[in-house]
């Protein structure tokens, strides 16, 4: 009998046919896999600080925020967790939000009136691009790190203008050249939406991120967005600013305000790992050595791999088919990588995508690197 | 000195002017405030069950699902969460996302592609709505519980169409009439999507949802979603649909793919919550009837309220103003109660709305009901 949903199978016979069905594959909680495609790049997603504050704050504070922050679900862990964060990243306010991605739709929803202009970098995450779709603004897409393209764009434009751009882009690890793109943005008097997603806990001094090793951390003019999820071992975003633009969002952003608050175990898992960053400092250090390392050794070895900035190293393959046998081989070995291919990488380039975690063991990287290359296509 | 968000002043002003301005009032841990405000329908966000679940979860699983679902971030316990909420509501397959927020963006923008028609309740949550602008499909918005509305936006249209609803509307309790609109869209071809946000663990037998209760769990035709925030208590929320839409989903939602897996305090939370909902099914049932307990008393005060469907009593207030005043005086009388008004109220209605738990003793609702009466504007 034919159904609304038959159209759902053309799709799904071309990707099968495309070789790009993607399956999940549910990981037991001691894999015997090395983790090289994980995020948690300081290590502290077991750690058990942090997990131990993850338990503690169930326990306290209960399973759930029970309601949207601007009901029954803002407590007073949430306040705390905030005012950290603000201070450690060097703003003034944090707002914090079940996830990244709605931390992204918040400040771009809220942040592009009608009739502002938002210029994006054409590499900039998924949840950047679907907030400029949602924002009321008119985008215009640059080329990626075209600061050309940028002031083009922004000379002129009568209303609020915003560049947006990743601070460590996460396909290739390559960062953003946040200082010129300031400079760029104050010639025009626009502002700067900075997704720091990959940048919290790996740049800046102390891992404080990309904004405050750009010295532009608690600017005016400058909104940045982090995960709680990454370096930080739990869950959910913050956006991070001046004062005024937090008010803003607390009493605009749909995806805060129509939201449940994050549950306090992620709330206190991110407090724990985040006291953990500060006490020792040497843990983005160590994060941003492995990635040399591991890059420096792949190319020496003859992969093309870019060079990385920050914890994300991206190694080219040749085709989406080769990229998916290449991760296969290494999962088969005993190391797990990201394997990136169209449809997710707009530039149709496939590639694995290694992740650099402060806690690697110099074993484990020779280890790594040995089966990368014994594994490479020929 | 002129910033680009002084644009950002105005509009704070203009809320101040209006009485619009929302704060946050981070809560204590454990609140002397009865609350009526929450959305912890079933009282299980703090039950030591749930929290211990949470707990044993995160030492166990991590602080962190350490990326997306797609990479690290799918372990075994996301795939039992998933296989007993779908059977438990009666459906082939399940998908947990990192809210219900996030949920709802990945049905509809993968459900009604470029050319199809999305008709949208104008009740419908946020979410929904978004979920509709970031569609590729068109939207039409039809006038709340319009059937006539619903057939004539189907009839003729060539290409998918979905209708989309709330099973139960968040500001004023009602439920949708599922079973009529389920079958108008079966007239013209049309696939249903609902949101169960507020029905899931409050309606269907022993709560398996709103769904389940008008028959249509598991039918080919119809997708629902859900939070785990709501009466499981947790953070997160799922499709829940035949199990082709839920490999479409996988391969195509952009919210799942693009975000961090679900944190594992909150997936064993979830899980934790169904499986006490399963062996004590008269919470559902209790939490219906202190609804009930809440309208019947309030109206025989002399309140104008909706006759509660689920678990939300609506009850009318004469403007924003006195709204807000009344919320505050209860809550200054020891009531914490939900005030909605504009502009989070299309209708510009504004309301106290207060939601029944399942563990609220009568001593706790008759001080509810007296304090509520006692402040009320006159």
């Amino acid at each position: 009998m034919a159904g609304p949903f038959d159209w759902i199978e053309e799709q799904a016979r071309l990707r099968h046919r495309a070789g790009l069905v993607r399956t999940l594959r549910p990981r037991p909680a001691d894999s015997p896999l090395l983790d090289l495609a994980g995020n948690d790049y300081l290590g502290l997603a077991r750690h058990p600080e942090v997990t131990g504050a993850a338990a503690e704050a169930a326990r306290h504070w209960g399973a759930g925020a029970t309601g949207s922050r601007l009901v029954t679900g803002s407590t007073a862990l949430h306040a705390r967790l905030e005012a950290e964060l603000a201070a450690f990243c060097g703003f003034e306010a944090a707002l914090v939000l079940s996830s990244g991605y709605a931390a992204n739709l918040a400040a771009l929803t809220t942040l592009a009136p009608h009739g502002s202009l938002i210029v994006s970098d054409a590499a900039n995450h998924a949840s950047l691009i679907d907030g400029c779709r949602l924002a009321r603004g008119t985008t215009q897409v640059i080329p990626h790190g075209d600061l050309d393209a940028l002031r083009k764009n922004l000379d002129g434009h009568p209303g609020p203008a915003l560049a947006v751009s990743d601070s460590v882009f996460s396909v290739d690890g390559d960062a953003a050249p946040l200082t010129a793109l300031a400079g760029a943005c104050r010639e025009f008097g626009a502002a700067l939406l900075v997704d720091d997603a990959h940048g919290l806990g790996v740049l800046g001094p102390g891992g404080r991120g990309a904004p405050a090793a750009a010295g532009l951390a608690g600017a005016g003019d400058v909104v940045a967005t982090v995960t709680l999820s990454k370096s930080l071992g739990s869950q959910g975003g913050a956006v991070l600013g001046p004062a005024r633009v937090i008010d803003h969002l607390v009493n605009t952003a749909r995806t805060f305000i129509f939201d449940t608050g994050l549950a306090p175990a992620a709330v206190g898992a991110a407090l724990g790992a985040l006291r953990l960053v500060e006490r020792e400092p040497g843990r983005p250090e160590a994060v941003r050595t492995v990635a040399r390392d591991l890059h420096a050794r792949l190319t020496g070895a003859g992969l093309e791999a870019v060079r990385p900035d920050a914890a994300v190293v991206s190694v080219r393959a040749p085709s989406p088919g080769e990229a998916l046998q290449w991760a296969a081989d290494c999962r088969e070995k005993g190391v797990s990588v990201g394997c990136f291919r169209p449809p997710s990488v707009p530039d149709g380039i496939s590639r694995l995508r290694l992740t650099a975690r402060a806690d690697l063991t110099p074993a484990q990287i020779t280890e790594a690197v040995r089966v990368i290359v014994a594994t490479a296509p020929r």
